[in-house]
């Protein structure tokens, strides 16, 4: 078998064997086969695709170049999330607390923010010495004692992926379903988890724009995972505006704060339960979704869950008054308006735009070794559907540099778009797919 | 403009503009893009193809990578030849002093043996003394005073090729007719000629095995060809069995030399001077086809051809003695004869199994750094068509080595077809394209 042979057969539109996939993929983790064939098999994929078996197949021999945690120990059924990305997508503070709090144990591991979506861990550290890098041993006493711990990536788990992931990014071989695939399940199936809950963004602010791309993408998650033998479900849900109102990442942390306290946007509260329900259904903690959705919405009513975020951070070395005194969090130095220039009604507030002016405030990043600003973002004053009158505030700007506030302002141009008759918005909960 | 961008589009299936594909060559060429960006756009290319304008562009932006040759000072219209490579295809070694000798200018520019076929630089080497490496000013006056010179590609000519060729081998995208124009193209063109005879082969023994593949390269050819400005011709000739008698390196020179004194195989001598006619003709020599025809075999047969050959060897270091004594040329220690182990009809020579046998007596390489052997190879005494009687030799195996002598007949078993009736075999000149 032969680097060669296998980009030959990919080339010509045949399926790969598992023996062909792990070699490739040995081989590359050992450094004995370069870049250069791996980046023409990941074009070949990209363009031929993989068959359910082959992403089964990618997806184990990627697992399999490094550790896979065993939480065997710990009881109770483990159940992670993982969102493909958004504006303002704040879910994952809101729902593991939930989820927890309803008896899951939630074992999160999660990425950083990279072009216009943010990352978990980068709203994470924006609150007072909040780790996301620990040991091993005590991530699973964390998931075991608090019931959730939320960390980033270790080097043991999955490394094929991160030498994969950053020759993807080179060789515009990104959006290919299968290595999406293969990249996503690996990293969640080696936390050593028995379940799954997936959120398959769509819209103008996703990765996929189209209900189509959507449900293909979450069909062969869904179908990869259950190959390997977990409990995997994925919600398709929208993202054409962000999340909520808040934009950045210690004012996403403000915003689940008060979500976890049963003050939250309707959107971000709805999403946020339902994805908890997931959870705590396929934890077997509810017979059914309803039931599973009132027992979510029982633990923000009822305090445990915010409870259960406090013990978190101070778990995870944070400053645990943060939740009782947002103040604490870091504050940008100005704000600015942005006002409505006409009468009518607001139809379309561009998640992508909004994003990338706060990337461009500096709370993103471009590259993946940019510093990030946690202070600055973007607050929504209204969302789509809602009425305004000319010179209404429709967002507000945290900035802590005037140039950089110029240039998200210019990106915010025709962010908004006003219309004199309503537009009634797509539904945020678009589809639910389980095998 | 970035790589990324590029690949981009080409993996979306558009066509890349000259200055993209300018862009791209440059940037290699100059170690800005590395190899594993590249190999995914040749993966893309494989793929999606590029138009007749892009491959127009690619050759151009391939030549600009290098010098040009400037041979204008020479009076007289410059003629190449190109042969897409066969088993036993010694006609450069014919057609160049034939052309020569009816007043074409032939710079040749010649390649090494590569897998099953010959390279004509390994053939004229195996001539003691021959160089194959000329300072540029001793080729332009070889080809002003001898009237033809046959070198090995410099350093200065296309360097992008080198490098894109050998990414190309190891990435599976050697099988591409843009790539495959583009090399050839830009190889050719960097040489100054004023007008190009392309030999597309076709057959068992041809990198195109179908008529239809055959045509598609053929037309591109000439297609570039024509869109820089050049007169190009193409003949889609047969190669199911190996050209001539002899297949090896010093067995070639052999049989050239005896093909020039007008005792050649009927069907190497046809195609040396069909190929021989077309650059006369391009040459403006010859009022058409048929008296260029004409004038080729008059060279043979008047010995003008064979003594601007044995200048040539000569002009270039060789012992051209070895022209009337071709003993002085290297002979294997051994030979050994496979004999018809039934009567009938040869109705199938499997010209890559010949190619392949001799390149395993050590005749031809299997990595560019293989030492060559230039004794050995094989000799036929039976051609396709021939009846033979069991027991009848049909070929001679030229060896130097009992080991190699047991594989490369090890290969030839199935070589030879023998059947109760005779089969026609398909016509040796197949088509003619000149745009």
């Amino acid at each position: 078998m032969t680097a060669i042979e296998i980009l030959r057969k990919k080339r010509d539109g045949h399926a790969l064997s598992p023996s062909e996939i792990n070699f490739i993929i040995d081989a590359y983790a050992n450094g004995h086969v370069p870049d250069y064939q791996m980046s023409a098999l990941l074009m070949a994929v990209y363009l031929n695709g993989m068959s359910a078996e082959e992403m089964g197949a990618l997806t184990q021999a990627m697992i399999g170049s490094g550790d896979v945690l065993d939480l065997a120990g710990i009881p109770g059924r483990k159940i992670d999330k993982h969102s493909t990305g958004g504006v303002g997508d704040k879910t994952s503070l809101i729902l593991a607390p939930v989820a927890a709090a309803a008896g899951v144990k939630v074992p999160m591991i999660s990425g950083r923010g990279l072009g216009h979506t943010g990352g978990t861990l980068d709203k994470l550290e924006s609150i007072p010495g909040f780790q996301v890098n620990l040991p091993v041993d005590r991530f699973r006493r964390g998931v075991e004692k608090i019931g959730l711990c939320l960390i980033g990536q270790t080097d043991q788990l999955v490394p094929a992926d991160r030498n994969l992931y950053a020759l993807r990014d080179v060789t515009a071989t990104v959006e290919s379903i299968p290595l999406i695939v293969a990249s996503i399940m690996s990293k969640k199936l080696a936390e050593g988890i028995d379940g799954l809950v997936l959120d398959v963004k769509v819209g103008r602010g996703a990765f996929m724009t189209t209900d189509r791309q959507a449900a293909e993408l979450a069909d062969a998650l869904v179908a990869t995972g259950r190959s390997m033998g977990k409990d995997v479900v994925a919600l398709i849900t929208a993202m054409d505006q962000p999340l909520g109102h808040n934009v950045g990442n210690a004012l996403e942390v403000v915003e689940s704060i008060a979500t976890l306290r049963g003050e939250g946007p309707e959107d971000l509260t709805t999403l946020s339960v339902e994805l908890a329900a997931e959870m705590i259904h396929m934890a077997a903690l509810a017979p059914d979704l309803s039931a599973a959705r009132r027992l979510a919405r029982r633990q923000i009513e009822n305090g445990r869950a915010l409870a259960i975020f406090r013990n978190c951070i101070a778990f995870q070395g944070g400053d645990a008054r943060v939740v009782d005194e947002p103040e604490r969090l870091p504050r940008a130095r100005g704000t600015m308006s942005l006002v409505a220039d006409q009468s009518g009604y607001l139809t379309v507030i561009d998640a992508a735009a909004v994003g990338m002016a706060s990337l461009l405030l500096g709370g993103g990043r471009l590259r993946k070794e940019d510093p990030i600003d946690p202070a600055v973002g973007i607050v929504l004053q209204a969302k789509e559907g809602d009425p305004v009158a000319a010179g209404q505030v429709l967002a507000e700007i945290h900035y802590n540099d005037e140039a950089k506030k110029d240039e998200a302002r210019r990106r915010l141009d025709g962010a908004f778009r006003i219309s004199d008759q309503p537009v009634p918005s797509p539904p945020l909960l678009r589809n639910r797919i389980n095998g």
